[in-house]
């Protein structure tokens, strides 16, 4: 049975793809510091296990064949906390995956993780633990996938996408509607080579945007 | 001329480093925030460079042969400077060596780099830095040596040293007189291959610690 674990299924992005994986049939291990937050997904092809990304969670990653990385949250809790979980606990999953040899590691990443310095400077802390954690999972060896989305709305998801950073910033954004379904993509259809993806809403379908 | 670039000279240890160098006829190029923090040191081999680490500071490594980071100021400053200095510049001063073909990179680490999780947990988030900037300068291809220091005490420097860490905590100390002794051998005799060193206060002359 192919296994997908998600990891921070109870986040913003995390439980959108955790009820659209469930929808297309996936099978999916939820990773989450509390339950109760998905007590309304029923649904016999979801696990949940409880754990705290402080602490060891390997466990979490038996017979999973992909994993996505989708815990954190975003630029603005605390430092130490963008350390401990955007940058470590990102890491330390890589690790786990890889010795448990996991076929394919979907990170959700951001725009501006490519080069820190060029972002707006509030940013900076989050984007260079994004840059790091990026770093370490394309040192690790595994095959990978790392999704940069622009910056996140709340809007209905449109299903129409770009790869094109756009020249203005305020159109540089995605839904989280939209991001749960590139994830969908990236998980169900991994690219030969692994690849790291900005995506944006645009005009295009998810299959001529993320690489086969 | 050899010259070595030392980041962050006027900290506590950057500075006594600073000065055991030129008192070691060393050629030195001191990257300082403000250089009134030099201004007591009149040596015609020092030449100070003033920079912000968060902004562009690779000039400074034009025509450096070695170079020692020993910016940071340890566990107790806000986990964002944490990540922008301990982390951040420590990897972008890599990136520069790296385009300045610099011979040998001494990193000042510290005790606790190489395994976060297992130290206190109120030091996590400025081991995680500290740690991921080692790997950034191990997978870097440069020539280095990475120097992990136990707790630093301001006592008087003894000039002996171990390799092995004490048992008992409380004795995994070392002077910062004792890490700017172990900084001067490291830089002027390069071990052949790159090395990570974990150093305290013990029984031993430095050459009998540090590889060679």
């Amino acid at each position: 049975m192919k296994q997908t674990l998600i990891i921070g299924a109870s986040g913003q992005i995390g439980k959108k793809f955790t009820q659209l994986m469930l929808d297309n049939d996936q099978h999916v291990v939820a990773l989450v510091r509390d339950k109760s937050k998905l007590s309304d997904i029923h649904n016999d092809k979801l696990t949940i296990v409880e754990e705290d990304l402080n602490k060891d969670f390997g466990h979490a990653f038996k017979d999973c064949e992909n994993v996505v990385f989708a815990a954190g949250s975003g630029g603005h809790t605390g430092a130490d906390k963008t350390i401990l979980i955007d940058l470590w606990a990102a890491c330390r999953a890589a690790n786990y995956a890889k010795n448990h040899d996991v076929k394919h590691f979907t990170m959700v990443s951001s725009i501006g993780a490519g080069d820190p310095s060029e972002g707006p400077e509030n940013m900076h802390p989050y984007l260079v633990a994004k840059h790091m954690a990026d770093e370490h999972l394309m040192n690790s060896g595994l095959h990978y996938s790392i999704i940069r989305p622009g910056s996140l709305t709340n809007d209905t998801g449109k299903g129409k996408f770009t790869n094109q950073r756009p020249e203005q910033k305020e159109q540089a954004t995605i839904t989280r509607d939209d991001v749960a379904k590139a994830l969908l993509f990236a998980v169900t259809n991994p690219p030969k080579k692994s690849a790291i993806t900005e995506i944006f809403n645009g005009s295009k379908n998810i299959d001529e945007v993320l690489p086969s």
